[in-house]
């Protein structure tokens, strides 16, 4: 059968068959089997032993097919070899789902490759779920289901996790029972021959047990899919990931480890950013965001209020609110004068409060009273130092009955460890998230701002431009017949031309006295642009003249360019020269690319022209399609967006100009997979328009 | 006294007075007096206090004058009001120190300020050490003396601290006491009205039992003494540093808090990267290096072996090695054979070494024993998930045996919290540091490198640069005198010529006739300039014509720029024009200025000329005087230096020109404080020189 979109034949089996169980204490299939047990799973469990007995206190059969009838899920933890052949029994026992925790296929090379295919293509055709191989298996803890090797079975909870590396399972689930944080469930993907990224996190996201979703993935399958389901699941829950082989170095040991090759960093970065995923860099950030999305409700805005009892800590906070693009609530007149009241004279009043170092539980439950109830402040985040007068307790209290009477998000950092351990328990056991420090706060809740601007983001415009769609066809396909793969400037300035870009009016024109017939039509100023199809960059023979103003320059420009180019190139033919139009003079230059990833489809980027662009990395990227709210996204995401909305009393630049051309090569992105690349480099942008001076359009068989 | 140049009385005193010891064990005056006992002080104590008897088993004394004899240190813990008075008796009684517990001076406004400069000039008279007021005490591990208010007194180690926070003195000790991690020395500063920074971080220095500097500064007093103490320190020793206060709304917050104002942020981390401190933003990291410094040796390079039983945190530890400028080292091909027979098939023998998730401890053994030899590796990573077959104790077991044979540092990262508990405890314990994620750990290594590169950097090469001191001297004061501030451009061009920068040659003239001649002269082509004392800036007016080739040229730019300044400026006097020889045509075009910090004095940037250095950022800045390595290190750390070393095969321009013109512009704001700004935009620079096109200088009384 197809997956379950909730894959209720994984979470939710009724019965299930261990084939491989085994008396040894040693071996995983005791492990898994004693896992499942004492987890106290309240289904059917059929231990598989050729030795048959008990193990476990259980009946143990000698085959799947000696099973009484037939199991929801089979688990398979038996030497590689055997595992095929255990699947075929299992099929024909007609389970509806196989986890495989035996390991040794796709990451060991060829071979191992080879047989999980076989694997793969069982699975499809008998209608079965496949998890794994090389999986650590999977939780439930709403049914007491510990289908897993791992040894520890987490508290019930709201966040769910799935990891593409079962190692770090472990280290998670030690980690969540140490801070006593629960789970709803967890799933270890293993090698991802069956069940995918894509399958869990849909699954999860139509988990009502589900409030948030956490996971670590080393490499997206099906790129385009992900995308598609993670963003209709961040639409109702966070989906908080870590990716890990982001840079170089990083990258090589993803692949030698999953034995998959990385795609573009860029791509999949996008990807996230378009689905609304919360990306984050460190495991710890991942732990901090879970627990804080779990247990708050979402700011409402950006402005934060900061009570602490030292000042120190408050321009810590100040300034890691700052770094975060966070605001300091300004508190409204009634709160200060409230506080005015409730505090000593040399209490700062403004935000960040301060308290002061001899503030008990009663002041920092006075200014918290006073604060929840402030519209002007979104979130609340409570420092406190183990001063000599702090009442640490007491103060968590205080927190604790606040936050009961308030709708903001109230975050805590209780600075130390011995002295502040026992406030600390107390806050995380009332579910408000309580840091060692401020700045993972502030991290926090800058998350889940951005979160709560994701959901209440306006709905997206689709905007589709006029196309001659059936011209850039023909021009594609007869370059395709030809084996071409960049195409001559003339084929895409055609491609350009249908999808009604402004490109300059262009002629190909052979001699000297038809170049200077072709300015006078035009008009000049013109450009002249040497042409050859063997010539990748016309600056290799210093091949173009601008702004030639009259018939003289025209000529002169010819016997230049023509002459250099023999001389420079004389294996190559020349067609002769373009002729084209200038554009705007004084205008700013950007870069407009896309290229086809090959996970995750055509990814559009933006930049301004010239090297600097690419040294400094102020690049932005999309995935096309583009809606109307992402091209304007990613023309103000670049650094130097500044220069284009004009500094130093410089007049803006069009900017829907270049959304316009933003657009249309989404589409034509769309349209054309056999493009490989185009590149409109440089687009001449000023306040009047957008004019293409330049493209590269590179095609290939898909 | 002037302080000792290691603390010694505040240190190492051998008697102390408490001046307002309480019998009230709610007063700070009792908690002062029992810290000292129950630390066991071996010193003298002198509880002072009006109604005499005894207080805490210790004789009081009614007041100073009926002590037996002069203690070394007084420690006051009195209202605010009689601070000044019990200094006064101290002084009396002479006392080589005193420590004013007491708060409430300059942090609260007028009063407390003038009160406090009362204070520091009662100590400077009586050659008394003051620290505080507002201070919460100090500590000294090794004579069992806890000072303070704070009320744990941690462990014997080699970590000292200096804090202008003294609540986040509390959170620090109760970190170090749940982490069970020792202390030397404890400082905290206060208002700092007599001990600064600069001599706590001496001190400490000079400490035989300091082995690392810890220290938290909202402000710094007097920046280039500190800058010159604090670089001699860290010849010697680490110091780390975390500076509140570098956004905007800390920066707020801190002149709320501290009472002072904030100097430039640029400056402040200029200094702190030219006197090699190692700069943290976070309390977390701030303890995750101590820890590391305290207790490995530095690496020798920058080459680290990442070891782990997982291979998703060993992705993750890639990623974050080569973000932090770190390489996977590349094992010998003897470490390669010796893993190859050490590990199983399937293990991944090039780094990161993952020894797969059923390895025990002997794996591990075997694979660092192998690591820990090879001479390519410089630091070692060692990570741990609690996989089923983990075996953790015996794991940190095997790291601690092998770490005790190996000049290497090594790390350790287990991840997880309440399984790989006692494996981390042991590390820990064994001074092996041990962290919860691998980013911590790698972050660590990498500021110890930088760290081990600063002491072994090369000696700073000093260079003196010829200069007609005499001829700007006259050129200023003449400025000066006539109350200018922006000097006139022929004056700016006078002093720059004075320093040898590579200036225009430029001739003032008031007729075309004079500026053809001028021309002439000079040789074509040049630029001609509108001169008034009244404009700010010539693009006001837009009073600039350049690249003029002919006489004709000159004078219709003459006739162009002068009525169009008449026109639009009718209110200034125009001096005339500048005429100029012009500088290269192909050149890139960077700017070097220079400011005077209030705290840190001279401040030198650099960057290229253009809104988008500024827009993006990237700007470098060094304080002068600048040895030899600060400019090239200046002209290198811009983002965009590769736009000058030339890329897509364009020449490099000659940076050696652009690094004298730092070294004359260091020496001209050392020469000249008078100079309050200078500014060479844009200097014109191609592969033959430098060429400065303008400038601007502004000059104003010391």
């Amino acid at each position: 059968m197809q997956p379950d979109a909730q894959l209720r034949e994984l979470f939710t089996p009724e019965s299930i068959a261990v084939v491989g169980a085994s008396r040894s204490p040693l071996k995983l299939g005791h492990l898994i089997l004693s896992n499942l047990i004492s987890a106290g799973y309240r289904g059917t469990i059929f231990p598989v032993n050729p030795a048959g007995g008990e193990i476990l206190g259980l009946t143990a059969y000698p085959s799947t097919a000696d099973l009484p009838r037939p199991p929801d899920l089979g688990i398979i933890v038996l030497p590689r070899e055997k595992v095929l052949e255990a699947m075929r029994d299992l099929a024909d026992a007609k389970v509806d789902a196989i986890c495989v925790i035996t390991a040794g296929f796709r990451e060991t090379g060829r071979d191992g490759f080879e047989l999980e295919m076989e694997m793969a293509d069982l699975a499809r055709r008998r209608d079965i779920t496949l998890l794994g191989p090389n999986t650590l298996g999977l939780f439930n803890t709403a049914i007491n289901l510990n289908a897993s090797i791992a040894q520890t079975m987490p508290a019930r909870g709201s966040i769910s996790f799935f990891s593409q590396s079962g190692a770090l399972c472990s280290a998670i689930l030690d980690w969540a029972e140490g801070e006593s944080i629960g789970f709803s469930k967890f799933v270890s993907l293993g090698n991802k021959a069956g069940v995918s990224e894509a399958d869990v996190i849909e699954a999860l996201g139509d988990d009502p047990d589900t409030k948030v979703i956490i996971g670590y993935l080393e490499s997206v399958d099906d790129g385009r899919r992900f995308l598609t389901r993670a963003r209709a699941v961040t639409e109702k829950k966070p989906v908080i990931m870590i990716k890990a082989g982001t840079t170089p170095a990083g990258a090589r040991a993803t692949s030698s480890h999953t034995g998959s090759l990385a795609g573009s960093v860029e791509a999949g970065l996008a990807a996230f950013k378009q689905a609304g995923i919360i990306r984050v860099e460190s495991l710890e950030t991942l732990f901090d965001l879970a627990r804080a999305f779990a247990e708050q409700p979402l700011p409402q805005g950006p402005n934060l209020t900061v009570v602490t009892n030292s000042g120190g800590p408050g321009i810590l906070a100040a300034d890691a609110c700052e770094a975060a693009g966070l605001n300091l609530a300004r508190p409204s007149q009634q709160t200060l004068d409230r506080l005015t009241r409730a505090l000593p004279p040399f209490a700062a009043i403004y935000n960040p409060i301060d308290i002061i170092g001899d503030a008990k539980a009663e002041r920092y439950r006075a200014t918290l009273e006073a604060v929840a109830e402030d519209e002007t402040s979104h979130a609340i985040l409570v420092l406190l130092t183990p001063t000599a007068s702090a009442e640490i307790t007491e103060t968590a209290q205080a927190i604790i009955d606040v936050s009961k009477t308030c709708d903001k998000p109230i975050f805590a950092s209780f600075m130390g460890e011995e002295r502040i351990g026992p406030g600390r328990d107390m806050l995380l056991a009332a579910g408000i998230p309580c840091y060692a420090y401020p700045e993972p706060a502030i991290t926090a809740i800058a998350a889940m701002l951005a979160h709560y601007r994701w959901k209440n983001r306006p709905y997206p415009v689709e905007v589709c431009f006029r196309r001659d769609k059936g011209r850039a066809e023909r021009t594609i396909d007869a370059a395709l017949a030809a084996g071409m793969t960049e195409l001559p400037f003339g084929d895409a300035m055609d491609i350009a031309a249908s999808y009604e870009l402004p490109v300059p009016e262009t002629r190909l024109v052979r001699t000297s006295d038809q170049a200077v017939r072709a300015a006078k039509k035009m008009g000049y100023p013109v450009a002249l642009k040497i042409e050859s199809p063997h010539l990748t960059s016309r600056g290799e023979v210093d091949g173009v003249a601008l702004d030639l103003h009259t018939p003289r320059e025209v000529r002169d420009a010819w016997l230049d360019i023509t002459t250099r180019a023999q001389r420079k190139r004389p294996d190559i033919y020349i067609a002769g020269c373009l002729v084209q139009t200038m554009g705007p003079v004084k205008a700013r230059e950007v870069v407009v690319r896309f290229t086809q990833d090959p996970q995750f489809g055509p990814l559009i980027s933006f930049c301004l022209a010239g090297p600097s662009a690419e040294i400094l990395g102020d690049v932005s990227y999309r995935l096309a399609p583009l809606a109307l709210h992402d091209v304007q996204d990613i023309v103000r995401e670049i650094k130097s967006f500044p220069l284009l909305r004009g500094v130093r009393g410089e007049e803006p630049v069009n900017l829907a100009a270049i959304e316009d051309i933003l657009l249309s090569m989404s589409q034509m992105a769309t349209d054309f997979p056999e493009i490989r690349e185009a590149v409109l480099n440089p687009i001449l942008v000023d306040a009047e328009g957008a004019f293409v001076a330049d493209l590269r359009v590179t095609v290939g068989p898909i």
